[in-house]
């Protein structure tokens, strides 16, 4: 009880989570925004000591962490597994550290070289969902600032390919002359299914549709929901349409939580299909758990 | 010799230009970077008196100007002209001055009820062209930030669609994950041409094609050049592929200059189309000049 066994890292571009674990059971959580993208090299032992410092104490400590901490740009570089392979199969990398008896084993991401392709992150999710769901098979889609469309098959990742459809969203909204239209969180589910039927059957209008919302502000008074939600159908539709070979007729499992979950959710659902949807958080603590194990048996 | 009838202004989002004219002629030409982004109302007439001063002296002056000045965020709103209409057959605004002598007369822009669809400058550009070719028919390729093909006829615009496909561009090497791989002004044509292939035949694959430009950055060593042109082919070939029925077997002139001129006509050579390409600052000057002419009969 409340026994630190180890810990546990998701720590990506814009945050860091940490969870005390006992077993494969969290005793406590502790999270912070320094992300990747706040970080100088030296910079990440101390932001990780400030979250687990008082779960640790003076003792030995052993932390599994995946997401960009393990980029190029991260505390150290974990090289890519390639694919086709089980989700974590390529070499940890252990960071440098200066606290005595402090051991932080980073997780690799995944990389397809034709077309090429990368992931930091989602290889965790992937391998909690085998761990929760073995002898699968069938697609997940883990919806994100870079959508992945995963092929599962075996226990093995057979192929994937990402979608930068969240970051143009994002760049839409703050870079372009659409940042007058896209404030706000307002929503609108009719123009949003209305848009999606159009990019589905005509992705090639995506760049002029966009426009057109612009125009509809100037000319007819569109407000900000129905914008977003055009713009946000636009996209996703085009996605949908060029990811067809990877959810046609298939099992789908979306990973991940809150509104986008809940989007692509819907949106599958446009095109007739049924996905289920799993919460990303315990996807990703069954993911690093499946990790630590590794980490047991080779160390 | 050097005389000022009036003076000619393009004035735009991040440029303002004037020439001193006589009659049809540009005797003098100035410009700054006061563009409507960086000025307030009242910073409108100083900016303007700034570069024409010197030309005007005491002097009554009058000046025709087109642009984002005759936005609702410009020096005052020029109502725009609904289509079908011939390019220059809104209201004309004057702006509100404190010199004495002073008329500046702002062109209206174009809209499209359905389609939703505006245009604001680029009308100034079609009256200049439809002034050298007279009788001409067929379609006007604008590109730019926001690319404008223009169904022409009869000296009137039929229909128009604009495409952000050059404020996506821009937004995808600032505000996206493409920043690491866009930097620079490299150039590859054979990448281009190839990914604006790929792009015609499949552009609901653009997210993903997108994204794999970064990837390949990652494993593969690709340099900006070649990356920056695969994102413009990309962007160029959806939009070619949703504009079909504009340059499909029609009379296409390019009217712009440098860079992006070119690579549209190119982009349209590999689709089997000879296109023309006509100096933009020279057409947006016949178009100022047939604007004045207009102001001097009603006025």
């Amino acid at each position: 009880m409340g026994e630190t066994d180890w810990i546990a890292v998701d720590w990506g571009t814009t945050h860091l989570r940490a969870w005390r674990m006992s077993g494969a059971t969290a005793t406590a959580q502790a999270q912070s925004d320094a992300g990747m993208g706040t970080l100088t090299r030296d910079g990440y032992e101390p932001a990780l000591l400030s979250l687990i410092g008082g779960w640790i104490g003076d003792g030995d400590a052993t932390v599994v962490a995946c997401g960009m901490v393990g980029s190029r740009q991260g505390w150290v570089e974990a090289p890519y597994g390639t694919i086709p392979t089980a989700p974590l199969s390529g070499h940890f990398a252990l960071a440098p550290t200066t606290r005595a008896g402090l051991r932080v084993h980073v997780i690799p991401g995944l990389r397809q070289n034709h077309p090429a392709d990368v992931m930091r992150g989602e290889e965790t999710q992937i391998a909690g969902f085998v761990a929760q769901n073995p002898g699968w098979d069938g697609v997940l889609c883990l919806p994100g600032t870079h959508t992945k469309w995963v092929h599962l098959s075996a226990g093995e990742v057979v192929s994937f390919q990402t979608f930068m459809t969240g970051d143009m969203f994002a760049a839409l909204g703050q870079a372009t002359v659409l940042r007058h239209s896209l404030g706000g969180d307002g929503w609108d589910e009719t123009a949003f299914q209305s848009a999606l039927g159009d990019s589905l059957t005509r992705p090639e209008r995506i760049a002029a549709r966009l426009f057109s919302i612009r125009a509809q502000g100037l000319l007819h008074g569109l407000p900000a929901g129905p914008a977003r939600a055009q713009a946000s159908g636009l996209l996703i539709g085009a996605e949908l349409a060029a990811a067809r070979p990877y959810w046609l007729g298939q099992s789908v499992a979306i990973i991940g939580g809150g509104t986008i979950a809940g989007i692509y959710d819907r949106a599958l659902a446009s095109v007739g299909l049924v996905a289920t949807v799993t919460d990303g958080t315990a996807i990703t603590l069954a993911g690093l758990t499946a990790a630590h194990t590794l980490v047991k048996e080779t160390t």
